[in-house]
C-alpha cells in the first residue's frame, strides 16, 4: 500500500546536519532528525529521486509555504493542505523524520522496488534548550522546562499516531495534532506526576507520558469537533485551515473519533511501570473529563445559551461553561499525572484543587487580555467578547475585581502546592505565574 | 434544576399494575416497574397532578403515538421528538421509571415545593418470558435466554445513562441507546463472559455487564455519527428519526462523543470483582476495536471507496470494509467477555476466532438475503446492493458458493468452542445458529 521517496539526501550539499539516529517500534524504519535547516532546501533533499518518480513533481510544485507536517505517502500523497506553507527562508531547528532502516551513513537510493518506505516529517517550532541555561540547574528555568517537556511531547505524539493504513485519517489525526500549540495540559501531566514521583525526574515523567500524550489527543479532538460547521463552523484553527476544511467533515468527524479512542487505548497500553489500578483510575478520570460532566457539558450548554443574550447569563452560568470548555481538562491532565506518579489521596485532591483554580484563572486572564491587549499583541482579533455583547468577567464585575479574582485564584492554587518540596513545585508555580501573567 | 412531576397513580382505574421497586444509586429515586399498560392511560395517571402544574398540560397536548422513551424534567422539558408516537391501545409489557423514594404504597403528591423530582421511563418492547419457557432448565431455549438478557441490558442501560444535568445531551444519548435493537454485542460479551467464568452463571455475567453496556454504547455510538448529514445523511435508524433529525446535528455529534467517552467511564469504574489489570485489558481491547485498526478504519474506507465502483472493489477490500465496520465490534464483545469472565489467554483466543467467523458471517448473510428474500420479510428495502450495483457477495462469488461460504464460517466458528462444555458453550452455539439461519 505505500508508495516509496528518496531517503533524506544528508549531504552538507543541502546543509542538513544528521543528528541523531533512534530505532522506532517498526523495524522497518528509523527516526531521522536533522537539524538547522530551510524547508525548501530541505524539500529539495526529498525529491531527488529515480527520473520516473512521479510524485518529486508533485511534490516541487506546491509552493514552499508555511511547512508544518508533511507525509509522503503512496497512493494517498497528501500536498494540499498540511505541506509546506513557510517563507522560503526561515531557518527552522529541528526535523524529524521517519525512514527505512537501517539508514546508511551515505545514503543511497533505496532499491524501490523491492522496498517500498514511507516518510512522515513534522516540523517542531519549539526552541531547543541552549547550553547556557541547561548549565546552572541550581535555578528553575521555566523556560527551557516548557521546551524540553514540549520537544519531548511532540516527538512522543508523533510516534504515537504514526503513519498507517488507512493513510487518511492517520494523516488527518496527525494534521491537527502536530500543529503545534503550547502543551499546556500534557506538560501539567508531566510536571505533576514529577511532583509526587518521588524517584528520578525522567523516570517519573515516563510513567506519565503516555497519559500525557492521552489529554493532547482530547484536546486537540475536541477542538476538531467544536470547529464543525454544524458547531462553531471555524475555518482556520493554529493559523492553517481547520481540519474539516482540508480533510472534509466525514473524515474530521471520524479523526476526532478515532483520537478520542486512541487516547483510551495509548494510556491503557502504552503506560508502562505504573500498578494497572492506577491506570484504571487515571481511564475513569479522563473519560469522566470528556462526556457530560466535562467538555461535552460545556459545549451543550453553551449551544442552548446561543440565542439567549449572553450578558444574562449569569456568573454562575459563566463559570459553568468555562469550567467545563477549559478548566475539567487542564483538572484532568493534572490528576492523570498525580495518579499516575503513585500520589496519595491526599496529594491528588490537593493537586485537583491547584488544576480547578488555574483552569479557571487560565479563562479570567484571556477575559482580561481581551479588553486590555491590542489585536497584534494577542496574535487574535481582541476586543471580539465586547462587540460580541459576551458574557465576560470584566463585564460582570469589573477590570479591577477581576484582576484581584485572578489574583486570588493564583495565590489559591500555589496554597495548595504549599505541602510539597518547594523544588518539585517549582514548575507547577512556574505554569500558574505562567498562566496569571502571559501576555497573549 | 429539576422540576417536579406527578408520581405514577398505580391505582386499578388506571388498570397498572406496580411490579417491582427497587433502589438506585441515587438516594433520591426508585426504580419502578409497571406491566401491562396501554401509553395513553399511562400518560394520564403521571399528568394528574395539582392544579398549578402546567406540565401535565404539556403533556397531554402531544399526540399519543409512538412511545419510546419519555423524560419529564423542568425546564428542559422535552416533548417534541421521542415521546408518545403510538397507536393508542397497544398494550405494553412493561414500563420502567425513576420515580422519587420512598414510595409508598398509597401514592400521594411528593410535596413538590421542598422535593423537586425527575422521572424518566423507558418503554421496553422485548417480550418477555413466558413461565412455560423458564419451567425447562434441561433444554437450551434461545429466545428466554435472549429476551431475559436484553431485559437485563436494557434495565443496565438506563441506569447508566440516567438523566441528569444538562438534560438536552443526555436525553439525546437516551434517544438512541435505549430505542430497542436486537442486544446483539452485549448479549455476546455477556455470553462469552458465563462460558469462561466457571462460578455462578448470575454472577459470571455481573462481571461483563457494564463491559456489555459499554458495546452497546459505542455501537450506537457509531450509528449516529454514521447517520450524520456529512456521512451517510440517513433520516430513519430503527423505525424513528436519526438523532440528528431529533437533536439538531451538533447534539448528535455531542451524543456521539459522551457515548464514547462514557462508554470506558463506565468499563473502567462500574465493573466491580474483577481484577484491575483485567479490566484494563478489556479498556485496550475496547479503544482498539473504535479507532484506526476498528470501526473508523471501516468507515473511512468505505468513504474513499465512494466513486469508485463498488465492483470494481476486490474480495480483500469487501471484507476489510465489512470486518471493520461489523466483525471488530462483535469480536471486542465477545472478547472483553472473556476476558473479565477471567479466560485463560488460550480460551480468549479461541473466542476471537469466534468472533471473526460470526462477525463475517453476519454480513455474508446479510447479502444473501438482500438477493433472496422481499422487502416485507426484511423490514427493509430489498435488493437494494444490487440496484445500487454495490459488491456483494453473491455477487463476487455467487449464491451457492455465498451458502457455502456462510455454512463453513459458521462450522469454523462452533469449531472454536468444542473445548468448552457444551451447557455453557450453548448460548454462543445458538447465537451463531440465530445469525446464520435468520431470515431478517
Amino acid at each position: 500500500m505505500y508508495g516509496w521517496v528518496a531517503p533524506l539526501d544528508v549531504s552538507t550539499s543541502h546543509s542538513l546536519k544528521l543528528r541523531t539516529l533512534k530505532p522506532t517500534h517498526n523495524p522497518l524504519f528509523t527516526l531521522l532528525s536533522v537539524e538547522n535547516f530551510q524547508p525548501r532546501k530541505l524539500l529539495k533533499a526529498l525529491s531527488l529521486g529515480p527520473p520516473h518518480c512521479e510524485h518529486k513533481h508533485q511534490l516541487l510544485s506546491v509552493p514552499p509555504r508555511k511547512m508544518r507536517s508533511m507525509t509522503l505517502v503512496d497512493p494517498w500523497l497528501q500536498t494540499s493542505s498540511s505541506v509546506f506553507n513557510h517563507p522560503t527562508q526561515t531557518q527552522y531547528r529541528s526535523f524529524l523524520a521517519l525512514i527505512q532502516s537501517p539508514i546508511k551513513s551515505t545514503p543511497t537510493w533505496p532499491n524501490y522496488r523491492s522496498t517500498p518506505l514511507a516518510i512522515s516529517a513534522v516540523i517542531t517550532k519549539e526552541e531547543t534548550a541552549t547550553e547556557d541555561e541547561t548549565q546552572n540547574p541550581t535555578t528553575f528555568n521555566f523556560k527551557t522546562y516548557m521546551a524540553q517537556k514540549a520537544s519531548l511531547i511532540n516527538r512522543a505524539l508523533d510516534e504515537a499516531v504514526s503513519l498507517k493504513d488507512p493513510p487518511m485519517i492517520h494523516e488527518a489525526m496527525r494534521y491537527s495534532l502536530l500543529a503545534g500549540g503550547k502543551r499546556v495540559r500534557p506538560v501539567l501531566c508531566l510536571a505533576a506526576c514529577e511532583l509526587v514521583g518521588g524517584g528520578h525526574h525522567h523516570s517519573a515523567a515516563a510513567a506519565a507520558l503516555p497519559a500525557a500524550c492521552a489529554v493532547e489527543m482530547i484536546h486537540t479532538m475536541s477542538l476538531i469537533h467544536d470547529d464543525l460547521p454544524c458547531m462553531d463552523d471555524d475555518d482556520l484553527r493554529r493559523g492553517q485551515p481547520t481540519t474539516h476544511k482540508a480533510f472534509g467533515e466525514d473524515v474530521a468527524v471520524l479523526a476526532g473519533d478515532s483520537l478520542l479512542a486512541f487516547a483510551f487505548e495509548h494510556l491503557s497500553t502504552a503506560t508502562v511501570g505504573v500498578p494497572p489500578a492506577r491506570i484504571l483510575a487515571a481511564v475513569g478520570e479522563l473519560a469522566k473529563s470528556i462526556g457530560t460532566e466535562g467538555l461535552v457539558a460545556g459545549q451543550v450548554v453553551d449551544i442552548i445559551s446561543t440565542g439567549i443574550s449572553t450578558v444574562g447569563l449569569g456568573l454562575d452560568q459563566l463559570e459553568f461553561i468555562h469550567v467545563h470548555k477549559t478548566a475539567v481538562l487542564l483538572e484532568a491532565s493534572v490528576v492523570l499525572g498525580a495518579i499516575l506518579g503513585g500520589g496519595s489521596d491526599e496529594q491528588v485532591e490537593r493537586l485537583r484543587r491547584f488544576a480547578r483554580c488555574i483552569g479557571l484563572l487560565f479563562q479570567v486572564v484571556d477575559d482580561i487580555l481581551d479588553v486590555t491587549r491590542s489585536s497584534e499583541e494577542l496574535g487574535k482579533t481582541a476586543g471580539k467578547d465586547l462587540a460580541a455583547d459576551k458574557a465576560t468577567y470584566p463585564k460582570l464585575m469589573g477590570l479591577d475585581k477581576s484582576r484581584e479574582f485572578a489574583d486570588k485564584l493564583n495565590e489559591e492554587a500555589k496554597e495548595q502546592l504549599s505541602g510539597f518540596d518547594p523544588d518539585k513545585a517549582a514548575p507547577l508555580v512556574a505554569l500558574a505565574d505562567y498562566i496569571a501573567y502571559r501576555q497573549n
